[in-house]
């Protein structure tokens, strides 16, 4: 039976994982398979950089054009990260007929539907699972194990970074700097956490879980993205108080007609599984239509739990190569995924709960002169707490509240009002709230 | 491109979820497949009975043979439970060269290695996704998404019915009795319970779910089984007070040389994810040795998420028989997994946490002869309540405990000696503890 080759691109910490697995593991996986899988190659630009495995010297080279170049390669992982050169290095591949194995999630948010039309045209797979929650097998039960499910919602907690910090300010009553300090020292969190922390890398990862749940383009333009960088421990606290907790949630949800695609600090009552889901962890808690309400949780992001997903993926296209089986499953889980596309509901359209915190001067008529404008826009007050004489910054105290249903447009006009008031110093903190009980109250 | 035509034995709850799924999303199912998937024939003896779904009347037969027999089935998808007929309609299905879905965790545990070794040897498939925990993608996470990992532990809640009681039991103190009742009145336990409240269910899912951790041959025997039908309501409360939730796991270790099989009710501390899964919901929570700590969590039985689960696993083998890929995944996960055996450590040689609950007659010097035993076999205590003067059964006081990890053997001869002390009232009672901290705090 044909040996299957793999080269990897890349062999940085996740580089790493994956060949410690095919090396260590490469008797269980031929077992798995039925036929040899065979690391062949390997290329980084630095080879001198101390790693955790060690490797025979003739499988590195310098060149990635050694991989692409080698006619006898099957199977190319691609773990450069970032756009350029990973982009041209997949191309490449595809046009020589490889299959690909990515853990790059940036790379299929920006450019996923050129790379997933270039490999249907040419017959090859583009696999992903490491792209979204490292070892979580979410991939597999969107385009598998769910396949007969419409999603219906599906909340993510997709950064590892994100969660850990705002574990720190929720448990500990850190300031984002200090829980991003801590979580740069414990190697969560990179020098630059952008993209982490601004919710970028959350948006890329809920693009490719969209596509999955509705078999439909990679659309990365379509996702409202709001980050973590200017939490007040304040509300995490308030939260609390209220019986939640605020998480960065990835949030998609399908009317039948538009869907949701957004990515925000988010209220979850404490006794949702997902407020359970602290530190790095990462967790998907979603509704099909028949299998119901599914949470799959577990390490996103890590060498070994990354690799275990890339090894994944390599093991289910080399049991495609075995079988003469490439393109079994679409890439995005449907024929045609890639013509098709969702109508995307604008934020301004959004109808859910809302947190909000007002630093009110402290004086009488405050609270009254603020319901009555949410009042005029028809959104109705469901809990507050004032807190008497606690002084706040620049002599204020704050008043939060947690809102009924209301519409995104109203709440933004009314805070936009409420901020002109004399008795508030502006801006309005706000933050909206995922909680089944206070959407079915409002029923 | 070919059609794939389907036929169903058995049109009961699971049945009429299947047919509703196949019926109404026939346009999703195909455009996932690429090609028509058509629903041929559903076989049940009772045609008359009411139904939550309508179909055309050419398609129902009350004849079995009708499905077994038409050379254009492809694949026959068996609900119909039990073990007789089943398993001949399964034989005769593979002998006539169809695939084979099942729902069937009872006939899998019983004969499913017969079952196994004769569609390998004919080369065709029997997916059994539904068999464990409904709607949740277990099966698919293991055969592939973690394919990359041993693994290390797993532990699962596989019985609604059980939870569910456990849940009331432990939320609301009801005794078992009670509870079992409510399920009884809620649809989630039936008339005889057996089954499921004696953990026998549970067994035929771990017997399933340990084939495909370890690549090896169903093993129902190896499982020591241990049910909830003896439950006292004090021992749920006692639980609580030393900061655990009583579940019945599944439970299943590899230590590398022997591996444990055991379903019995175990002490969980609270704080875990499993502790948070309450009702009727199911999850497995595993550890692979790459892939780290995972939790799958939903809706283990019911018409849809069953039925979601026996629909992915057609579209699974249609899309291997559209692409000529019948046994592309064994159906084990390995090779040879058939002729694999594993050693099964005896419940005696099992280390663990243990609670016991004496009745000790309230007089002095109780606590210091029971600890001295203990003693004796090495058992040493790592938290113990004795609620002074509150009157136990017959006069009693409860002395309950915890202990730090303790060898099974030690601990029954342990409590039979305590047992047989004058001052305390037997039986001891004992459960297990399933507890990482108390585990690491004995290192």
């Amino acid at each position: 039976m044909k040996t299957i080759k793999v080269g990897v691109l890349g062999f940085g910490t996740v580089g790493s994982g994956v060949v410690r697995l095919l090396l260590e593991k490469r008797e269980m996986l031929s077992r798995r398979l039925g036929t040899d899988l065979v690391l062949a190659r390997i290329a980084d630009q630095d080879l001198e950089r101390p790693r955790p495995v060690t490797v025979p010297r003739e499988l590195l080279t310098p060149r990635a054009q050694d991989i692409l170049d080698d006619p006898e390669i099957d199977i190319v992982v691609e773990l450069i990260g970032g756009l350029d050169p990973a982009r041209d290095y997949m191309l490449t591949a595809i046009d020589r007929g490889k299959h690909v194995v990515t853990a790059n999630k940036a790379l299929l948010a920006h450019h996923g539907n050129e790379l997933l039309a270039a490999a249907t045209a040419k017959g090859v797979e583009i696999a992903f699972e490491a792209a979204v929650c490292g070892g979580i097998p979410i991939i597999v039960a969107l385009r598998q194990g769910l396949a007969a499910n419409r999603i219906q919602e599906l909340f993510g907690i997709l950064n590892g970074t994100c969660n850990f910090i705002l574990t720190q300010m929720s448990q500990h009553g850190m300031s984002y700097a200090q829980a991003l300090a801590e979580a740069q020292a414990a190697g969560y969190a990179e020098a630059d956490p952008t993209l982490d922390v601004e919710g970028i890398d959350t948006a890329h990862k809920l693009t490719i879980l969209m596509s999955l749940a509705y078999g439909a383009r990679l659309d990365l333009e379509a996702i409202a993205v709001e980050g973590i960088s200017r939490l007040d421990p304040l509300d995490l606290q308030f939260a609390r108080e209220f019986g939640y907790r605020l998480k960065l949630l990835a949030i998609t949800r399908d009317d039948g007609h538009r869907v949701e695609a957004r990515v925000h600090p988010t209220l979850v009552p404490k006794g949702h599984m997902l407020s359970q889901v602290n530190g790095a962890m990462n967790a998907v808690y979603l509704t099909g239509d028949a299998a119901g309400p599914i949470l799959l949780y577990g390490q996103g992001a890590g060498m070994m739990p990354t690799a275990s997903a890339v090894v994944s993926d390599i093991l289910d296209l080399a049991r495609n190569l075995t079988h003469g089986a490439a393109g079994r499953v679409p890439p995005l889980g449907c024929r045609l995924a890639l013509e098709s596309t969702r109508l995307i509901k604008p934020m301004n359209d959004l109808v859910t709960n809302y947190y909000f915190r007002f630093a009110a001067l402290d004086r009488p008529g405050v609270l009254s002169q603020v319901s009555g404008i949410l009042g005029k826009y028809a959104i109705s007050i469901a809990a507050v707490i004032q807190k008497g004489r606690v002084q706040g910054e620049a002599g204020t105290v704050p008043i939060v509240m947690i809102t009924h249903e209301a519409r995104e447009a109203d709440a933004l006009q009314a805070l936009k009002e409420i901020d002109r008031l004399t008795v508030v110093s502006p801006p309005a903190i706000f933050y909206r709230i995922e909680d089944p009980h206070l959407h079915a109250a409002q029923i």
